[in-house]
């Protein structure tokens, strides 16, 4: 009987998982692909450090090489992370004819269009399912059960670790500061957690979902990208007032020929079912222009749910192989990946509705001033709350705009934070109103 | 260029999305595919009235047998719904080699072996994704991106009418004739909408769900159900009480060999992300192994959502025509559908909690007579809310128990209710506490 044999490269934590999983339920993948799937070599630098499981030995090699040129070895999965060392090992293999299952982000959004480029040359498959939302089963799902479909709109909350701090913001009012500490504590965060709360990590998700969708592999440094840092318990709470949450959300809008793609704080309503998302859950809300909304929902990281998903791209790949399928996967569609463009609009183009919360003195005709460069800069204002509580000797004016260009609203509030008597810099979140189909 | 030629079988509600999404979406398709797939001929009695879109007449036809027997035919997509039709144009299809995508969950669930093994012997693919949950990709998410895992629990919203009519009892506290009737009048509703209400549809795509996760296909009679039908608003409002809301659920637990099955009305925790599925929504919540909890939420009904789940399974079809890949699909695995058998557990061997509301006089004792026979019957309870207000001169008492056996449960409420002190018969709801990794 045939079967199929991989070669994992990293044996951290996500390579833990995915051993542990062809182990454990080896029985159930053979039945389901046709063969059983056979781990030939496992290299990391570290051999010594127990996973928790029982590996044969001979199996282990603190050689990547080892992997890589053995000609038995059908599937090359690449779970050591970061950019050269893991695109250096990638290409090597496909050169090798190996196929490639991957849950590095980081490389497909930053060095994508060469690395599906790669795999469309040398006629290799390449999965990359663990990559975006940890076992959520979603680039299968755009490339297969909504292909039908035109994707308009993709909301996502792409990274647990700054929705868990956010949720702790929001349930227990914590400070920033305060929530990072017991996410890291709790294991929820690295210590410092920089790339997931300053948006990068979702950007880098956002972008390979968005190759997916459109076909057109995206560069993430093409992508806005705002993070978490500067929020406070007040604005939460100021958004709550409004009927609002505050999530991290990766968003995209797919138009003909070009994208807008961002990932930024932003506040959605209460009842959107993104607004239950809480935790260190990922969730990806997408619209098509047939299948209308759809959620995908789960744990977007981990060493198991990254696993399952790692696990089952090789399941796929190793179909393919005993099918006898050639050719890259079908994940971008069938033409050469290059052979199409998209723009990306730049952030001062968006159409949003904005939170403003300034910090203004409590002098009489504060709000005329403030609305009045508003006003100036075709701003609109839809509600205002101005409390008598202080911060700082200055009390906070809240606003929420109809919608507004974000040029003008930056230009207008670089006037205002110059006034004499704004104290402080205007803190400004976009809301998001714009995808009403999930809402309750 | 190689073109993909596909006969539709049943011009109603999906077949109109099915070749609206063809035609609309023809350009995206073939890039995705690598073909064009293209409509050689529609069969339905009704060739005359106005489906909204301009189609040639020459591909219209009143035989199905035109579509059958056509050589050219690739693909037959059978949406005429029903069972010995359609099952006979189904196999028809298939012994002349022909692959075939179909809607049909009511033709699955009670003739799953038959055709799941027709395929299987012929060689033919055979898709099914919008049988379950409409434009849900879910049967495709079992089959591939969550393929590693045993799926443990699965726990369905999947019938739309049922959750809009559960939806406006909750929100507006209508009686369910009023909810029913307002259901019809909007469009939500069939009248009268007697196998969504009763269980019955919901059980279809359970069996169906079951047969995908499991590789055995299931016969949905062996599943038990009850509908909605007995519901009133006063156990809506005392689930609130207590934390709870009230959901047509259609809940599995999977084990080595068996299965535990069953819809029914049942009470969920607010806080579940389940309970925040509302209005016409589907979703179906689930537990792998590996992948932990996942949640998938979308239209479950309607020409285009539905649409969209039979094209992207033509586009599935087409591209495994296009790679040459023969043999059935693998959404049931790669074994003989009757190598495995499972055992369906009696429903009276369900251990749950239950939520019962007695109707008794206002008398001294009989609290105490009411859990007397319950402590007999090895039921223990964990709250009791016994209102002053008067329903036809009894007082509700509502209790809710800890885990207790549904055997002992029927029997304890069987004595109950012949009572004198009891004036109606009990009602009892099950409640669900036992997939707690979805709450927030």
């Amino acid at each position: 009987m045939a079967q199929i044999n991989v070669g994992i490269i990293g044996f951290g934590t996500v390579g833990a998982g995915t051993v542990e999983l062809l182990l454990k339920n080896a029985e159930t993948i053979a039945a389901r692909v046709g063969a059983p799937i056979v781990i030939r070599k496992i290299a990391d630098l570290d051999v010594e450090t127990d996973r928790g499981m029982t590996i044969d030995p001979g199996l282990l090699t603190t050689d990547a090489m080892d992997v890589i040129n053995d000609p038995a070895i059908d599937v090359v999965v690449e779970l050591v992370g970061g950019l050269d060392k893991a695109r250096e090992f990638m290409l090597m293999a496909m050169e090798k004819g190996k196929h490639v299952v991957t849950a590095n982000k980081a490389l497909l959004a930053e060095y994508g269009r060469d690395i599906y480029g790669s795999a469309r040359r040398l006629g290799v498959h390449l999965g990359f399912e663990a990559s975006v939302g940890g076992g959520i089963p979603i680039l299968g799902a755009l490339a297969g059960g909504l292909a039908a479909n035109r994707i308009q709109t993709m909301v996502g909350i792409l990274n647990g670790t700054s929705n868990y701090i956010l949720t702790r913001m929001t349930r227990e009012g914590l400070a920033y500061e305060r929530a990072v500490e017991e996410a890291v504590r709790l294991g929820f965060a690295e210590d410092p957690p920089t790339l997931d709360v300053n948006g990068t990590d979702a950007a880098h998700k956002l972008a390979i979902l968005l190759s997916v969708a459109s076909g057109v592999p995206m560069d993430f440094r093409s992508l806005y990208r705002e993070g978490i840092e500067g929020l406070s318990p007040d604005d939460i709470q100021f958004a709550g007032d409004f009927g609002y949450q505050i999530k991290l959300l990766a968003i995209a809008r797919l138009g003909n020929g070009w994208i807008e793609a961002r990932v930024h704080p932003a506040m959605i309503p209460k009842d959107h079912i993104l607004a239950n998302v809480n935790e260190a859950y990922n969730a990806i809300y997408l619209e098509g222009d047939f299948v209308g909304p759809n959620l995908f929902y789960g744990l977007g990281a981990g060493r198991r749910p990254t696993g399952s998903a790692v696990v089952s791209d090789i399941m796929e790949v190793a179909r393919k192989i005993l099918q006898g399928v050639g050719g890259w996967g079908h994940w971008l569609g069938q033409d050469e990946p290059s052979s199409h463009e998209i723009v990306v609009r730049p952030i001062d183009q968006l159409h949003s509705i904005y939170y403003f919360r300034f910090s203004a003195l409590d002098r009489p005709g504060v709000l005329s001033k403030i609305s009045g460069i508003l006003g100036d800069n075709e701003i609109s204002v839809s509600s205002v709350i101005q409390k008598g509580r202080k911060t700082r000797g200055a009390v906070p004016v809240v606003m929420i705009t109809h919608e507004a260009l974000e040029r003008n609203v930056f230009r207008a509030i670089s006037l205002i934070d110059k006034l004499d008597i704004v104290t402080d810099d205007t803190v400004i979140i976009r809301v998001e109103e714009g995808f009403p189909n999930g809402r309750e």
